[in-house]
């Protein structure tokens, strides 16, 4: 697996059960995944021949990231490399305009969208679509980093300026007013199975999500039917091997996809103890072809919290007291340095009570915040 | 941890959520712990010298086998190591004899037991406690080695040559004439704070374990609580810190000890996906200080199969079948090479219906072994 963060971390231990041998590319020895994995190669994802030195020995190489560039992906393939999920799939996590274009093209629901040359062009997606209007860097985006929702021309004005000057090329979207997130989570196998986890309610401060609810309490089933059926088609469509999250707008009147991830997603994290199988092993799964795992719930409500760093780095002292506090919460730390506002660590909680669980989940996930971020 | 086999690997996969760096002292590098962990030390668990080379920037040092010596265990206090369990309590997992005396002591119900020093010795606890009679090495047996069952003076004699040839202590025991076997594992921490995890059958063939039952069906309410109650007073007893699993036998007119293990134990395996904090996880708290975790099912019932080597080396190319014939199996491989009736993985599965539950472990266990053992 490419890249060395908590995603890579997570899917590390759960390689273990059923016997999968995995390598991770870190950049630093440091990185959440660097220090518990067996097998740690150092170097940079951008590097060709870091690539090429870390895939050497591989079966199949897969991601914990998007940010690995197409030619270097080809080129991999070029060697012989099994690239899971390929260039030609994953250029849809990678690049917003390609994404909503290929999207579109399918008659998926999406927000209207245009790709941005200067300010004007802003303001007269404006006139079409109304003030506010939300604007995307094409690439490298995450975390509600490389987003900015704009009021009027004179912030449009000034949010193209800045991409001008980083270089970013910017795509509008129309501002959904959405009753709230939701988010699909599909894998998808090289022998073309599928399967789909419960639909999930997202909530985000921030642009950044600090809880998902599982399943998506009050979701009409019909909608949820829906949702499941986009993401796999997606899927399908797009030839991934491998997790497709989805993150969709739920608008009250429907379903519009706002963005996808190809890789174990923040959404699904809920899954190590509340699906059958994790997000992580299927994974795992469908990259080196094994069967895919069940998905279904293992409690009728799942709670996942993130843990983002607050002003305070001794978080490790903190947690001896949420743990004593709440002894069936589990807690899942990082090993990252604390920063504030990053995410550190997760806590899931599961049972009936759907309130109960939310100000569990939430107090035990404040607490090791501590402070502002 | 010192030992390098499936329990310390299993150990370090429940280390990574809660972030507890852990190292492992392995005896080879393809030991199934050393191939996974982030961590290793190559060396031999009955030199000192590695015990300290090894111990040397732990905080805390613990087990997945009983086998290193008390000298070695008292010389690394003397060091200044913290050693979880610590050799007073140890001891009683090492030493059958001590084991017995102990808890007689105690008070605690166990079969009657002797020490043997020939086979006349045998012969005259048969005239007490009737044939046949359990001899037992008072050290180093484990999964049925070091157990005999002997029917008269004749086998009696064979067994006590053999133990004198390979300079073994043996104690006798009454055969108990059980309905099952059942066994309780508890937690405590260095604060006294104990945990019960629910009592569970265990099934047995050819003095291995095959099948874990949890929780054990049909147990009389006040006989569950009477074996946990038991095992955690011996837990307090013998100052243990960390897991203890105890081994008694179903007399149907109560309980009697068999045998004591102060690690993650084969009983507890279970507990990964069936319990809401897994023995592994909750053995790290204990020995690391932290609160234990919730000991609950997560469902009405587990069943776990273990997978024993067969005939055929190719077991991966099996569990394709398994994995697919059944997509709500959860399998863990150990990564061991496979001997016939070496233990290689288990299989876990939960929820309703017990006979189906059975029914899907056993098959499972069955095609993943393939053959005879």
């Amino acid at each position: 697996m490419v890249g060395g963060g908590q995603l890579a971390r997570m899917t590390y231990q759960a390689a273990i059960a059923p016997g999968i041998a995995m390598r991770v590319l870190a950049a630093a020895p440091d990185e959440s995944a660097a220090r518990i994995c067996g097998d740690v190669h150092l170097g940079d994802h951008r590097s060709l021949d870091d690539l090429r030195a870390f895939a050497d020995g591989c079966d199949v190489v897969t991601f914990d990231h998007e940010h690995v560039p197409q030619e270097h992906l080809r080129a991999l393939e070029a060697d012989g490399v099994l690239v899971r999920p390929g260039p030609d799939a994953l250029l849809h996590a990678q690049d917003k305009l390609a994404m909503r274009e290929r999207l579109s093209g399918m008659g998926v629901p999406c927000p209207a969208y245009a790709k941005i040359g200067d300010a004007a062009e802003v303001t007269a997606f404006a006139e079409r679509h109304g003030w506010p209007v939300v604007l995307k860097a094409v690439r490298g985006g995450y975390d509600g980093k490389g987003v900015w929702v704009v009021r009027d021309a004179t912030e449009a004005a000034e949010v193209c300026a800045q991409a001008a000057t980083a270089g970013l090329t910017l795509i509008a979207e129309a501002h959904v007013a959405f009753e709230r997130e939701i988010a699909v989570l599909v894998a998808r196998s090289p022998y073309k199975q599928g399967a789909a986890y419960p639909v999930v309610e997202t909530v985000q401060q921030d642009g950044i999500c600090v809880e998902v609810l599982a399943p998506a309490p009050g979701l009409d089933p019909d909608v949820a039917a829906e949702a499941q059926r986009l993401a796999l088609e997606i899927a399908a469509e797009l030839g991934v091997v491998g997790l497709l999250a989805v993150e969709m707008f739920d608008t009250g009147d429907g379903v519009l996809i706002n963005e996808l991830a190809m890789r174990p997603h923040n959404s699904g994290h809920w899954t190590i103890e509340g699906a059958r199988t994790s997000q992580f092993e299927q994974h795992l799964r469908a990259v080196v072809n094994l069967p895919l795992g069940a998905t279904r719930l293992t409690a009728p409500y799942v709670v996942m919290a993130n843990v983002l760093g607050g002003e305070d780095p001794h978080v490790y002292d903190r947690y001896v007291h949420v743990m004593a506090a709440d002894p069936g919460l589990r807690v899942h730390m990082y090993g990252k340095a604390v920063r504030p506002g990053r995410k550190i660590g997760h806590v899931t909680v599961l049972g009936d009570d759907l309130p109960g669980l939310r100000a569990r989940a939430r107090d035990a996930a404040d607490y090791l915040r501590w402070g502002t971020i």
